[in-house]
């Protein structure tokens, strides 16, 4: 197979049927962004949307916003299209809060659910934040819960009559490896285990079918591949199935079954709604719900292909053009088992990240030694493929990276 | 006593050292607001500030905006300049999460800090959330702890050994009550017991002396007299004293003593930081930040000042104008130990609210039969209180809010 030319990356854009959405999203011009799965970019219309929210409705209707602009429900309206591109039915995704904390209302609600078993079986390589939410839980319960780890690929065989919940990530944030989210609930229903799936490197970022593949239980991320702004709220799904029989503990007045009475007893909401809890955020909301209408304009499964193809090209000119560096793969050399990024180990990635930043390549760094490259097919071109690798080729080759002010940790990696 | 004139009014105004900050709030024109106690009007620099947010740091800067615009160290530098509004320390405030949340965790890191102990002391009146709060950590944590409600008056004397915490409001949300903070911290103290105060009709509404009164622990809301927006970030308060002892349990990545070590256990930071948890809000919180930036130059005395005579005034006029159509105060009579809120009992509260929204007075109702006024010193003028005061008058002496659609209660009330 003869290597990739620059013009074979130029023939790939020419033919990319997602080609137009490029300019949907603002990109600083000369940049090749590899790190829309820490923070996507900012969507072309969301500076109006906030504009109009932050003058005509905050500053124009005051309280009266929350009936006017249909505040109030937003955060259930924005949860309906959320749904849509993770495979969910109306009324089982809410948004609010932070991922975070979405995770800790619903493995509280699998400990009630399940009594009597007292194992929470936390993926090895989870999101470190998600296994310190779990901790938490079980030291705040004090019912003598322990964490059991494993590694992914091992969950469902780890399965017993002890295990009430299982916390997993759809994508690892790290090798970008997918665990098959049908056979882990095939393989917890039998036990009668729930699940809760981590999507925050799944959602916005490949076609998901959580109705399908029998998940019930998921929190997701509002500003990686969503493209929500920095700190743009989370959501949470709950499968019908389970929306009656669960309760979750951060009991506040929006979760209420009518907040505004102000009884002076708690009662769960029907529904979805249970699962929030304060006030909504209104204007980074709005941003995630903008942000959000964009990606709804585009097909999925075009999405996913362009998707794998970008981490097919992106591994092949690795390959091709940095053979010999000491670079290794870190993430499935199977497309179809890759979320939309690929994964690469060096000894020196963090000095490698921060060389690659100044020259105006962003992928980021994740401990000990990966060098991360997300993929957000919506904007990258295959030409910014063959410009991130040249650039990584050069570092590499020139020594780039063996600065002291490369090395020194500091700030966010 | 001479009735107060609309002349007089007109020389109130034109005296009023505040006068010139109304102008720093963009207030739709005709409309006399008065519930800024549920959300505070739009300061007029937070949109071209949410725009350089949106365009600049997070279009231009992407993921480095974390380091570059220092959006990570936000929620603390953030927390110090509303420490000066409340009268806490550098270091004992941090923005993150929502109200009910900030709420949880401090509960329940004095249930483990005070182990033995049974009881949480809830103030009977409080904001419904706050006790719908307790009910969900007391029911998680499986303890057999109870909820013990009694009058906010009444809490230094229901104080015993059992209680772990007193859970209070600073200004009742209905009456406008004030307690007295030193009065009930010089108590619980007594008896070893912990104090949280929501702040959240005081934060921004009144000087606050949190350290100088002895207080512990607090919460406070974003959106209300802080004006940070329709479900800004909320705050919360941990005197330097009990931070090294204190422990949360939404235990999240940011409030890991090494976030981005991504270590497989959690370690809290030291000091304020580990009440956090998830990732900021960066466009929500840069919205407050803005906002607070604003009430920092107004001198806290004077505005204290403005905020007595304005309820003064409100209540002579509804005196003086209203009498005889079976209004009631429903708020205390010295200005001293009412917040910045007068409120008015009436059996057809609901609709006499409805009624004057309709003609451009918007207070807001509490249930069952409140007319909630609340008085935003920085931006009301004395001559907006006759307007609403003769509104009233009228609608009362026409009987216009005898109308069907005035008395549906439908979304927010």
């Amino acid at each position: 197979m003869p290597e990739l030319t620059d013009s074979d990356l130029e023939a790939l854009d020419a033919a990319d049927p997602l080609a137009p959405f490029r300019g949907r999203f603002r990109m600083p011009p000369g940049l090749v962004y590899l790190d829309g799965n820490s923070l996507g970019p900012l969507p072309g219309a969301v500076p109006a949307r906030l504009a109009r929210v932050v003058e005509e409705e905050w500053g124009g209707s005051l309280i009266r916003g929350w009936n006017d602009h249909r505040w109030l429900d937003l955060p259930l309206r924005l949860g309906d299209k959320i749904a849509r591109l993770v495979g969910a039915g109306a009324g089982e995704v809410a948004v609010a809060d932070s991922t975070s904390i979405n995770l800790f209302k619903l493995l509280a609600a699998t400990l009630e659910a399940r009594p009597g078993r007292s194992t929470l079986l936390v993926e090895e390589d989870t999101f470190p934040t998600d296994a310190y939410m779990a901790e938490g839980l079980v030291r705040l319960a004090g019912t003598g819960h322990r964490l059991r780890r494993a590694p992914a690929h091992e969950l469902a065989e780890r399965l017993d009559d002890d295990v009430a919940v299982v916390l997993v990530s759809h994508v690892d944030y790290r090798s970008g490896e997918i665990t098959d989210m049908a056979e882990l609930e095939r393989a917890a229903r039998l036990r009668d285990a729930l699940v809760v799936w981590d999507l925050a490197h799944s959602a916005g970022a490949l076609p998901l079918a959580l109705n399908a593949d029998g998940a019930r239980l998921a929190v997701g991320c509002g500003y990686k591949f969503l493209n929500g702004g920095p700190g743009a709220p989370a959501f949470l799904y709950v499968a019908h199935e389970l929306q009656a029989t669960l309760r979750q503990p951060l009991s506040g007045w929006l979760g209420h079954a009518d907040p505004f009475a102000f009884e002076s007893g708690y009662r769960p909401a029907e529904g979805i709604a249970r699962f929030l809890c304060g006030t909504p955020p209104i204007l980074s909301m709005s941003a995630l719900d903008e942000a959000v209408d964009l990606l709804l304009e585009i097909d999925r499964d075009a999405l996913r292909e362009k998707s794998m193809a970008l981490g097919e090209v992106f591994l092949r000119l690795v390959d091709e053009r940095c053979a010999g560096f000491g670079l290794h793969r870190a993430c499935p050399a199977d497309a179809r088992r890759r979320g939309s990024q690929v994964s690469l180990a060096h000894p020196q990635a963090y000095a490698l990240t921060r060389a690659l930043v100044e020259r105006g390549v962003i992928p980021d760094f994740r401990t000990p030694d990966v060098l991360r490259c997300g993929l957000g097919a919506p904007y990258l071109r295959y030409a910014d493929l063959g410009l991130a690798v040249d650039t990584l080729r050069d570092v590499l080759a020139t020594g780039a990276w063996d600065e002291p002010r490369f090395k020194t940790r500091s700030g966010v990696p």
